[in-house]
């Protein structure tokens, strides 16, 4: 079976299977070349995704498509999904909500929330003041910066350790990481600092 | 296919697929109800492990007898490999050589990179200065302790950010990850903090 470069997600899908539930999961910025949502596919998931941009989202329907998958991924806004309350079991984003600013981060995480079944698991993951590029480019204030990314400017919100923690005051805490990674990256060392956090929605 | 609660190893599992070299692996500290190595042996490889505490051994065993794998973990201490020099194409250690104190530590990685090819690949984590029970117990300086666990006596070293990066002057380095982690574990939150390494053996 193929491994995902997305490594924390093997903790969530062995919480996922854990929990009994069914099996929908829904990933908010799901596109990109190695989507993840094909892991959960592989273990018998029924996926959803929702992706801003169309090149992404391509790349990731095309790496479905050449494992016989449907990964079910739609463009659209992760602070507006287009989906009922309490409709999935699952729900991640995976190095990905921290590209907008952090009022933006707010109402998707407040969307993922109501789209989630109670007992539902959600996995999010922030970048933390320890990331290497804190600072860089364009200051937008509480530690919003637009950087150069692919050649492209995009938003980086960073997070202290405890500041995340108050969006999700009305769930349950399973696990909270604070990783700082060193790695070599088109040739130069860099250190990147995120914090991951699954959650599971009271009833 | 199972998923194993080893999260890192998933790293370290893709990064050994990567490099081509030939399917062999050793694991120091092998035992347990939840082996790695059938992990490893899942994808193909030729696996060996080293264990000291027979009860551990005979736990693994099983686990990889149940599964039609013979993991072929031999009683022994990571101290004295019985292995010869440049024999395996990777080695890890996992959640296990830090129940030594430093001065066996060092030995024990010399004694993981002696058995290790040119161009192998060393997996390795320690306990770090931020765990919850970093002062526990009984002080025999230098932050190694002896602890209580599962009702016996053992020791547990802990190390700082830098520390351990010494005992790998020799090799080249390729991931290094600071992790602190927060959980539930048997009804109580506890913190615990690791630092995980990845190095490959300089020809």
């Amino acid at each position: 079976m193929e491994l995902f470069k997305q490594i924390p997600l093997y903790r969530f899908l062995a919480l996922c299977n854990e929990s009994g539930m069914e099996k929908t999961i829904l990933d908010c910025g799901a596109g990109g070349d190695s989507p993840p949502l094909s892991l959960f596919a592989d273990y018998g998931y029924s996926t959803c995704g929702i992706e801003m941009n169309n090149e992404q989202l391509k790349k990731a329907d095309q790496f479905g498509q050449t494992r016989g998958q449907n990964l079910n991924i739609l463009q659209g806004d992760m602070r507006h999904l287009p989906m009922r309350d309490e409709s999935t079991s699952f729900v991640y984003s995976y190095n990905s909500i921290f590209h907008m600013r952090k009022s933006d981060v707010k109402e998707s995480i407040n969307e993922m929330k109501r789209v989630l079944k109670p007992n539902g698991l959600l996995f999010v993951n922030f970048l933390t003041l320890k990331d290497f590029r804190v600072g860089d480019g364009v200051d937008l204030g509480e530690h919003q910066y637009e950087q150069m990314e692919d050649d492209e400017l995009v938003i980086h919100s960073y997070y202290d350790y405890l500041e995340a923690d108050s969006m999700f005051d009305d769930m349950q805490l399973i696990y909270k990481e604070d990783r700082v990674l060193e790695r070599k990256f088109e040739g130069e060392w860099i250190r990147q600092g995120f914090i991951d956090y699954i959650y599971i929605k009271s009833k």
